[in-house]
Protein backbone atom coordinates (compact mmCIF):
# COMPACT_ATOMS: atom_id res chain seq x y z
CA UNK A 1 0.00 0.00 0.00
CA UNK A 2 1.52 3.09 -0.89
CA UNK A 3 1.78 5.55 2.29
CA UNK A 4 0.63 9.17 2.26
CA UNK A 5 0.74 11.56 5.03
CA UNK A 6 -1.96 14.16 5.19
CA UNK A 7 -0.20 17.35 7.04
CA UNK A 8 -2.88 19.16 8.93
CA UNK A 9 -3.33 22.62 10.42
CA UNK A 10 -5.99 22.57 12.95
CA UNK A 11 -9.42 22.06 12.02
CA UNK A 12 -11.26 25.16 10.59
CA UNK A 13 -11.00 27.51 7.63
CA UNK A 14 -10.02 30.39 9.51
CA UNK A 15 -7.61 28.99 11.73
CA UNK A 16 -6.72 25.28 10.65
CA UNK A 17 -7.22 23.04 7.87
CA UNK A 18 -9.98 23.88 5.54
CA UNK A 19 -12.06 20.46 6.90
CA UNK A 20 -13.78 19.79 3.47
CA UNK A 21 -10.27 20.17 1.93
CA UNK A 22 -8.79 17.61 4.69
CA UNK A 23 -11.92 15.23 4.71
CA UNK A 24 -12.13 14.86 0.46
CA UNK A 25 -8.30 14.29 0.33
CA UNK A 26 -8.87 11.20 3.11
CA UNK A 27 -11.78 10.23 0.69
CA UNK A 28 -9.90 10.42 -2.33
CA UNK A 29 -7.34 8.57 -0.81
CA UNK A 30 -8.99 5.92 0.68
CA UNK A 31 -10.96 5.41 -2.33
CA UNK A 32 -7.88 4.86 -4.10
CA UNK A 33 -6.96 2.31 -1.59
CA UNK A 34 -3.57 4.09 0.19
CA UNK A 35 -2.80 4.47 3.49
CA UNK A 36 -3.66 7.51 5.53
CA UNK A 37 -0.54 8.51 8.20
CA UNK A 38 -2.01 12.41 9.20
CA UNK A 39 0.14 14.24 11.02
CA UNK A 40 0.26 17.89 12.56
CA UNK A 41 2.53 19.86 14.27
CA UNK A 42 2.51 20.02 18.42
CA UNK A 43 2.34 23.83 18.55
CA UNK A 44 -0.51 26.81 19.56
CA UNK A 45 -2.64 28.50 17.40
CA UNK A 46 -5.01 31.75 17.49
CA UNK A 47 -8.66 31.06 17.69
CA UNK A 48 -11.45 32.33 15.20
CA UNK A 49 -14.69 32.13 16.11
CA UNK A 50 -16.34 30.76 12.56
CA UNK A 51 -19.64 32.22 13.10
CA UNK A 52 -18.88 35.37 13.32
CA UNK A 53 -15.41 35.24 11.51
CA UNK A 54 -14.19 37.73 14.03
CA UNK A 55 -11.08 36.52 16.38
CA UNK A 56 -11.32 35.49 20.04
CA UNK A 57 -8.65 37.14 21.29
CA UNK A 58 -6.56 35.22 24.31
CA UNK A 59 -8.14 32.13 23.20
CA UNK A 60 -5.65 29.20 22.01
CA UNK A 61 -5.91 25.90 20.97
CA UNK A 62 -3.59 23.10 20.02
CA UNK A 63 -2.60 22.35 16.31
CA UNK A 64 -2.26 18.81 16.45
CA UNK A 65 -5.19 18.74 19.14
CA UNK A 66 -7.22 20.12 16.66
CA UNK A 67 -6.75 18.04 13.77
CA UNK A 68 -7.08 15.14 15.52
CA UNK A 69 -11.25 16.03 15.36
CA UNK A 70 -10.35 15.52 11.44
CA UNK A 71 -8.31 12.53 11.59
CA UNK A 72 -10.71 10.69 13.90
CA UNK A 73 -8.21 10.57 16.26
CA UNK A 74 -6.06 8.65 14.45
CA UNK A 75 -3.15 11.26 14.08
CA UNK A 76 1.03 11.61 14.79
CA UNK A 77 2.78 14.30 15.83
CA UNK A 78 4.32 15.30 12.98
CA UNK A 79 7.95 15.99 14.74
CA UNK A 80 7.95 11.72 15.17
CA UNK A 81 7.26 11.66 11.48
CA UNK A 82 10.41 11.23 8.93
CA UNK A 83 10.47 10.87 4.80
CA UNK A 84 11.07 7.18 5.54
CA UNK A 85 7.61 6.59 6.95
CA UNK A 86 5.90 7.77 3.94
CA UNK A 87 5.45 7.69 0.05
CA UNK A 88 3.91 10.82 -0.77
CA UNK A 89 3.25 13.58 1.46
CA UNK A 90 -0.30 15.87 1.10
CA UNK A 91 -0.93 19.36 2.42
CA UNK A 92 -4.57 20.86 2.41
CA UNK A 93 -5.52 24.79 2.53
CA UNK A 94 -7.17 26.46 4.78
CA UNK A 95 -5.37 30.20 6.65
CA UNK A 96 -3.83 27.51 9.38
CA UNK A 97 -1.57 26.26 6.17
CA UNK A 98 -0.84 30.48 6.28
CA UNK A 99 -1.01 30.94 9.97
CA UNK A 100 0.44 28.06 11.34
CA UNK A 101 2.26 26.03 9.22
CA UNK A 102 4.04 29.42 8.31
CA UNK A 103 3.64 33.08 8.30
CA UNK A 104 2.68 33.92 5.16
CA UNK A 105 -1.05 35.18 5.66
CA UNK A 106 1.31 37.94 7.75
CA UNK A 107 4.79 38.28 6.16
CA UNK A 108 3.93 37.43 2.74
CA UNK A 109 6.68 36.20 0.57
CA UNK A 110 9.15 37.06 3.75
CA UNK A 111 7.66 34.10 5.52
CA UNK A 112 9.58 31.72 7.94
CA UNK A 113 8.15 28.23 7.69
CA UNK A 114 8.00 25.99 10.80
CA UNK A 115 10.75 23.76 11.44
CA UNK A 116 8.85 20.70 11.30
CA UNK A 117 7.40 21.44 8.28
CA UNK A 118 10.61 22.82 6.54
CA UNK A 119 12.37 19.60 7.68
CA UNK A 120 10.01 17.06 6.24
CA UNK A 121 9.30 18.75 3.01
CA UNK A 122 13.04 18.52 2.91
CA UNK A 123 13.76 15.31 3.29
CA UNK A 124 10.70 14.33 0.55
CA UNK A 125 12.27 16.75 -1.68
CA UNK A 126 15.76 14.81 -0.72
CA UNK A 127 14.21 11.54 -1.10
CA UNK A 128 12.35 12.89 -4.62
CA UNK A 129 9.05 11.74 -2.74
CA UNK A 130 6.00 13.71 -4.49
CA UNK A 131 4.55 16.54 -2.49
CA UNK A 132 0.92 17.81 -2.94
CA UNK A 133 -0.08 21.37 -2.18
CA UNK A 134 -3.72 22.30 -1.84
CA UNK A 135 -5.82 25.81 -1.87
CA UNK A 136 -2.85 28.48 -0.10
CA UNK A 137 -0.61 25.36 1.08
CA UNK A 138 1.52 26.09 -2.23
CA UNK A 139 2.45 29.55 -0.33
CA UNK A 140 4.27 27.62 2.02
CA UNK A 141 6.08 24.89 -0.52
CA UNK A 142 7.25 27.88 -2.18
CA UNK A 143 8.90 29.61 0.34
CA UNK A 144 10.65 26.10 0.94
CA UNK A 145 10.92 25.38 -2.38
CA UNK A 146 12.38 29.09 -3.24
CA UNK A 147 14.91 28.71 -0.57
CA UNK A 148 16.55 25.54 -2.37
CA UNK A 149 16.67 27.61 -5.79
CA UNK A 150 13.73 24.77 -6.82
CA UNK A 151 11.74 27.22 -9.68
CA UNK A 152 8.80 24.49 -9.80
CA UNK A 153 5.07 25.01 -11.34
CA UNK A 154 2.48 25.61 -8.48
CA UNK A 155 -1.32 27.28 -8.37
CA UNK A 156 -2.75 29.40 -6.04
CA UNK A 157 -5.63 30.73 -7.65
CA UNK A 158 -5.96 33.97 -9.53
CA UNK A 159 -5.60 36.81 -7.34
CA UNK A 160 -2.84 38.89 -8.85
CA UNK A 161 -1.06 39.73 -5.42
CA UNK A 162 -1.15 36.24 -4.23
CA UNK A 163 0.45 34.93 -7.19
CA UNK A 164 3.08 37.54 -7.29
CA UNK A 165 3.70 36.99 -4.01
CA UNK A 166 4.73 33.62 -4.37
CA UNK A 167 6.41 34.38 -7.41
CA UNK A 168 9.00 36.52 -5.46
CA UNK A 169 9.74 33.38 -3.72
CA UNK A 170 10.97 32.20 -6.40
CA UNK A 171 8.90 29.53 -8.19
CA UNK A 172 6.26 30.09 -11.18
CA UNK A 173 2.55 30.52 -10.46
CA UNK A 174 0.50 28.62 -13.36
CA UNK A 175 -3.41 29.91 -13.38
CA UNK A 176 -5.39 26.95 -13.29
CA UNK A 177 -9.77 26.17 -12.24
CA UNK A 178 -10.28 24.70 -9.07
CA UNK A 179 -11.48 21.18 -10.96
CA UNK A 180 -7.91 20.40 -12.52
CA UNK A 181 -4.13 20.40 -11.03
CA UNK A 182 -0.89 21.64 -12.20
CA UNK A 183 2.04 18.86 -12.21
CA UNK A 184 5.47 19.29 -12.00
CA UNK A 185 7.14 16.23 -13.27
CA UNK A 186 10.63 17.65 -13.00
CA UNK A 187 10.17 18.34 -8.96
CA UNK A 188 7.43 15.94 -8.38
CA UNK A 189 5.49 19.02 -7.01
CA UNK A 190 1.07 18.54 -7.63
CA UNK A 191 -1.15 21.67 -6.52
CA UNK A 192 -4.67 22.72 -7.35
CA UNK A 193 -6.48 25.45 -6.32
CA UNK A 194 -9.73 24.17 -4.44
CA UNK A 195 -11.40 27.11 -2.43
CA UNK A 196 -9.23 29.62 -3.54
CA UNK A 197 -11.58 29.64 -6.45
CA UNK A 198 -14.01 26.20 -5.80
CA UNK A 199 -17.75 27.54 -5.01
CA UNK A 200 -18.43 24.07 -3.16
CA UNK A 201 -17.41 20.70 -2.58
CA UNK A 202 -18.69 18.96 -5.64
CA UNK A 203 -15.77 21.23 -7.39
CA UNK A 204 -13.27 21.25 -4.74
CA UNK A 205 -13.17 17.30 -5.15
CA UNK A 206 -12.93 17.73 -8.75
CA UNK A 207 -9.66 18.57 -8.24
CA UNK A 208 -8.70 17.37 -5.07
CA UNK A 209 -9.33 13.85 -6.43
CA UNK A 210 -7.27 14.44 -9.61
CA UNK A 211 -4.28 15.83 -7.49
CA UNK A 212 -4.19 12.35 -5.03
CA UNK A 213 -4.46 10.60 -8.08
CA UNK A 214 -1.33 12.33 -9.77
CA UNK A 215 0.76 12.14 -6.09
CA UNK A 216 -0.29 8.76 -6.17
CA UNK A 217 0.97 7.89 -9.82
CA UNK A 218 4.06 10.00 -8.85
CA UNK A 219 4.83 7.88 -5.78
CA UNK A 220 4.25 4.17 -6.83
CA UNK A 221 6.23 5.24 -10.58
CA UNK B 1 -33.92 23.80 -6.06
CA UNK B 2 -34.13 21.16 -3.81
CA UNK B 3 -33.27 22.66 -0.30
CA UNK B 4 -32.01 20.07 2.30
CA UNK B 5 -30.97 21.01 5.78
CA UNK B 6 -27.89 19.76 7.43
CA UNK B 7 -27.99 20.03 11.08
CA UNK B 8 -24.91 19.43 12.66
CA UNK B 9 -24.08 19.18 16.61
CA UNK B 10 -20.36 20.82 16.57
CA UNK B 11 -17.46 19.86 15.15
CA UNK B 12 -15.82 16.15 16.06
CA UNK B 13 -16.95 12.71 16.48
CA UNK B 14 -16.12 12.70 20.61
CA UNK B 15 -18.24 15.59 20.91
CA UNK B 16 -20.16 16.83 17.95
CA UNK B 17 -20.59 16.16 14.42
CA UNK B 18 -18.79 12.87 12.68
CA UNK B 19 -16.61 15.71 10.44
CA UNK B 20 -16.39 13.06 7.46
CA UNK B 21 -19.89 12.14 7.89
CA UNK B 22 -21.23 15.94 7.61
CA UNK B 23 -18.65 16.54 4.96
CA UNK B 24 -19.64 13.85 2.75
CA UNK B 25 -23.55 14.49 3.23
CA UNK B 26 -22.60 18.22 1.89
CA UNK B 27 -20.36 16.91 -0.98
CA UNK B 28 -23.14 14.19 -2.09
CA UNK B 29 -25.46 17.14 -2.06
CA UNK B 30 -23.61 19.62 -4.00
CA UNK B 31 -23.10 16.85 -6.60
CA UNK B 32 -26.68 16.33 -6.58
CA UNK B 33 -26.96 19.74 -7.22
CA UNK B 34 -29.14 20.63 -3.74
CA UNK B 35 -29.31 24.20 -1.82
CA UNK B 36 -27.27 23.51 1.48
CA UNK B 37 -29.08 24.66 4.42
CA UNK B 38 -26.16 24.09 7.10
CA UNK B 39 -28.00 24.58 10.76
CA UNK B 40 -27.28 23.81 14.56
CA UNK B 41 -28.60 24.61 18.42
CA UNK B 42 -27.20 27.76 19.69
CA UNK B 43 -26.31 25.83 23.34
CA UNK B 44 -22.88 24.73 25.16
CA UNK B 45 -21.31 21.35 24.87
CA UNK B 46 -18.78 19.78 26.52
CA UNK B 47 -15.37 19.52 25.22
CA UNK B 48 -13.31 16.00 24.52
CA UNK B 49 -9.76 16.14 23.59
CA UNK B 50 -9.52 14.35 20.06
CA UNK B 51 -5.84 13.52 20.62
CA UNK B 52 -6.08 11.95 24.14
CA UNK B 53 -10.08 10.50 23.82
CA UNK B 54 -10.08 12.37 26.98
CA UNK B 55 -12.92 14.88 28.50
CA UNK B 56 -11.51 18.19 29.36
CA UNK B 57 -13.00 19.02 32.48
CA UNK B 58 -13.89 22.55 32.69
CA UNK B 59 -13.85 23.23 29.06
CA UNK B 60 -16.95 24.13 27.22
CA UNK B 61 -17.76 25.06 23.36
CA UNK B 62 -20.78 26.47 21.46
CA UNK B 63 -22.48 23.98 19.41
CA UNK B 64 -23.22 26.79 17.13
CA UNK B 65 -19.89 27.73 16.59
CA UNK B 66 -18.06 25.03 16.19
CA UNK B 67 -20.58 23.58 13.79
CA UNK B 68 -19.73 26.69 11.64
CA UNK B 69 -16.21 25.30 11.02
CA UNK B 70 -17.71 22.60 9.02
CA UNK B 71 -20.35 25.12 7.71
CA UNK B 72 -17.50 27.51 6.28
CA UNK B 73 -19.54 29.80 8.31
CA UNK B 74 -22.19 29.73 6.38
CA UNK B 75 -24.82 28.45 8.96
CA UNK B 76 -28.30 29.64 10.71
CA UNK B 77 -29.35 28.92 14.25
CA UNK B 78 -31.78 26.54 14.27
CA UNK B 79 -34.42 28.13 16.39
CA UNK B 80 -34.85 30.30 13.60
CA UNK B 81 -34.88 27.96 10.88
CA UNK B 82 -38.20 25.90 10.04
CA UNK B 83 -39.80 23.19 7.88
CA UNK B 84 -41.39 25.52 5.36
CA UNK B 85 -37.59 26.79 4.86
CA UNK B 86 -36.71 23.22 3.62
CA UNK B 87 -37.66 20.31 1.52
CA UNK B 88 -35.85 17.98 3.66
CA UNK B 89 -33.89 17.55 6.72
CA UNK B 90 -30.44 15.12 7.37
CA UNK B 91 -28.63 14.76 10.56
CA UNK B 92 -25.01 13.69 10.32
CA UNK B 93 -23.54 11.15 13.22
CA UNK B 94 -21.17 11.87 15.89
CA UNK B 95 -21.87 11.70 19.85
CA UNK B 96 -23.00 15.58 19.53
CA UNK B 97 -25.86 13.61 17.71
CA UNK B 98 -26.31 11.45 21.33
CA UNK B 99 -24.79 14.05 23.55
CA UNK B 100 -25.49 17.32 21.97
CA UNK B 101 -29.12 17.08 19.93
CA UNK B 102 -30.43 14.72 22.66
CA UNK B 103 -29.27 12.85 25.50
CA UNK B 104 -29.24 9.17 24.07
CA UNK B 105 -25.31 8.73 25.68
CA UNK B 106 -26.09 9.01 29.04
CA UNK B 107 -29.40 7.77 29.38
CA UNK B 108 -30.77 5.70 26.92
CA UNK B 109 -34.06 5.09 25.53
CA UNK B 110 -35.01 7.42 28.59
CA UNK B 111 -33.55 10.27 26.76
CA UNK B 112 -34.61 13.68 25.97
CA UNK B 113 -34.60 15.56 22.83
CA UNK B 114 -33.07 19.28 22.17
CA UNK B 115 -36.61 21.19 22.00
CA UNK B 116 -35.84 23.04 19.02
CA UNK B 117 -34.48 19.65 17.15
CA UNK B 118 -37.67 18.19 18.72
CA UNK B 119 -39.52 20.75 17.09
CA UNK B 120 -38.45 20.90 13.43
CA UNK B 121 -38.16 17.17 13.54
CA UNK B 122 -41.93 17.35 14.42
CA UNK B 123 -43.03 20.31 11.31
CA UNK B 124 -40.96 18.03 9.19
CA UNK B 125 -43.14 15.13 9.68
CA UNK B 126 -46.20 17.25 10.08
CA UNK B 127 -45.96 18.22 6.61
CA UNK B 128 -44.60 14.97 5.42
CA UNK B 129 -40.97 16.00 4.67
CA UNK B 130 -38.08 13.34 4.49
CA UNK B 131 -35.96 13.10 7.26
CA UNK B 132 -32.27 11.60 6.62
CA UNK B 133 -30.32 10.03 9.62
CA UNK B 134 -26.62 9.05 9.68
CA UNK B 135 -24.77 7.09 12.16
CA UNK B 136 -25.42 7.29 15.45
CA UNK B 137 -28.51 10.09 14.23
CA UNK B 138 -31.32 7.64 14.34
CA UNK B 139 -31.03 7.06 18.05
CA UNK B 140 -32.45 10.70 18.37
CA UNK B 141 -34.98 10.23 15.51
CA UNK B 142 -36.27 7.41 17.33
CA UNK B 143 -37.18 9.28 20.62
CA UNK B 144 -39.51 11.48 18.76
CA UNK B 145 -40.94 8.83 16.10
CA UNK B 146 -41.28 6.66 19.06
CA UNK B 147 -43.35 9.17 21.37
CA UNK B 148 -45.10 10.06 18.35
CA UNK B 149 -46.49 6.47 17.52
CA UNK B 150 -44.53 6.73 14.33
CA UNK B 151 -42.50 3.20 13.88
CA UNK B 152 -40.36 3.56 11.56
CA UNK B 153 -37.54 1.10 10.06
CA UNK B 154 -33.92 3.05 11.03
CA UNK B 155 -30.61 1.56 11.07
CA UNK B 156 -28.24 1.62 13.73
CA UNK B 157 -25.31 -0.33 12.91
CA UNK B 158 -25.08 -3.98 14.70
CA UNK B 159 -24.82 -3.28 18.68
CA UNK B 160 -27.33 -5.27 19.78
CA UNK B 161 -27.53 -2.90 23.11
CA UNK B 162 -27.63 0.06 21.06
CA UNK B 163 -30.40 -1.82 18.57
CA UNK B 164 -32.23 -3.26 21.26
CA UNK B 165 -32.48 0.72 22.85
CA UNK B 166 -34.08 2.12 19.74
CA UNK B 167 -36.60 -0.52 19.62
CA UNK B 168 -37.62 0.08 23.07
CA UNK B 169 -38.30 4.16 22.27
CA UNK B 170 -40.50 2.47 19.36
CA UNK B 171 -39.34 1.65 16.18
CA UNK B 172 -37.69 -0.99 14.07
CA UNK B 173 -34.25 -1.71 13.58
CA UNK B 174 -33.22 -3.10 10.65
CA UNK B 175 -29.97 -4.54 10.16
CA UNK B 176 -27.99 -2.74 6.95
CA UNK B 177 -24.14 -2.60 5.83
CA UNK B 178 -22.66 0.60 5.98
CA UNK B 179 -22.70 0.81 2.20
CA UNK B 180 -25.91 0.65 1.67
CA UNK B 181 -29.17 2.34 3.71
CA UNK B 182 -33.23 1.57 4.70
CA UNK B 183 -36.07 3.80 3.78
CA UNK B 184 -38.81 3.85 5.06
CA UNK B 185 -41.19 5.40 2.35
CA UNK B 186 -44.38 5.29 4.78
CA UNK B 187 -42.83 7.61 7.00
CA UNK B 188 -40.14 9.14 4.66
CA UNK B 189 -37.25 8.59 6.75
CA UNK B 190 -33.93 7.34 5.44
CA UNK B 191 -31.52 6.12 7.37
CA UNK B 192 -27.75 4.55 6.99
CA UNK B 193 -24.84 3.44 9.65
CA UNK B 194 -21.59 4.95 8.51
CA UNK B 195 -18.81 5.14 11.04
CA UNK B 196 -21.37 2.72 13.47
CA UNK B 197 -19.85 0.13 11.18
CA UNK B 198 -17.39 1.95 8.38
CA UNK B 199 -14.02 1.49 8.56
CA UNK B 200 -13.08 4.63 6.62
CA UNK B 201 -14.40 7.37 4.29
CA UNK B 202 -14.94 5.46 0.99
CA UNK B 203 -17.21 2.85 2.80
CA UNK B 204 -18.89 6.04 4.81
CA UNK B 205 -19.45 7.86 1.40
CA UNK B 206 -21.35 5.25 -0.18
CA UNK B 207 -24.00 4.66 2.31
CA UNK B 208 -24.02 8.40 2.84
CA UNK B 209 -24.16 8.62 -1.45
CA UNK B 210 -27.30 7.01 -1.86
CA UNK B 211 -28.93 8.38 1.66
CA UNK B 212 -28.79 11.72 0.30
CA UNK B 213 -30.02 10.14 -3.66
CA UNK B 214 -33.04 8.38 -1.71
CA UNK B 215 -33.82 11.80 0.89
CA UNK B 216 -33.92 13.83 -2.37
CA UNK B 217 -36.21 11.12 -4.42
CA UNK B 218 -38.75 11.62 -1.76
CA UNK B 219 -38.19 15.48 -1.37
CA UNK B 220 -39.12 15.86 -5.02
CA UNK B 221 -41.75 13.14 -5.53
Amino acid sequence: MTRVGVCLSGCGVRDGAEIHEAVLTLLALDQAGAEIICCAPDIEHEVVNHLTGEPEPGQRRNVLVESARIARGKIRNLAELHASDLDALIFPGGYGAAKNLCTFATQGPECTVNPEVERIVGEMLDARKPIGAICIAPAMLARILGRRGVNAKLTIGNEADTAKAIEKMGVQHVECPCTSFVVDEQHRVVSTPAYMLGKGPAQVFEGIQQLVREVLRLARA
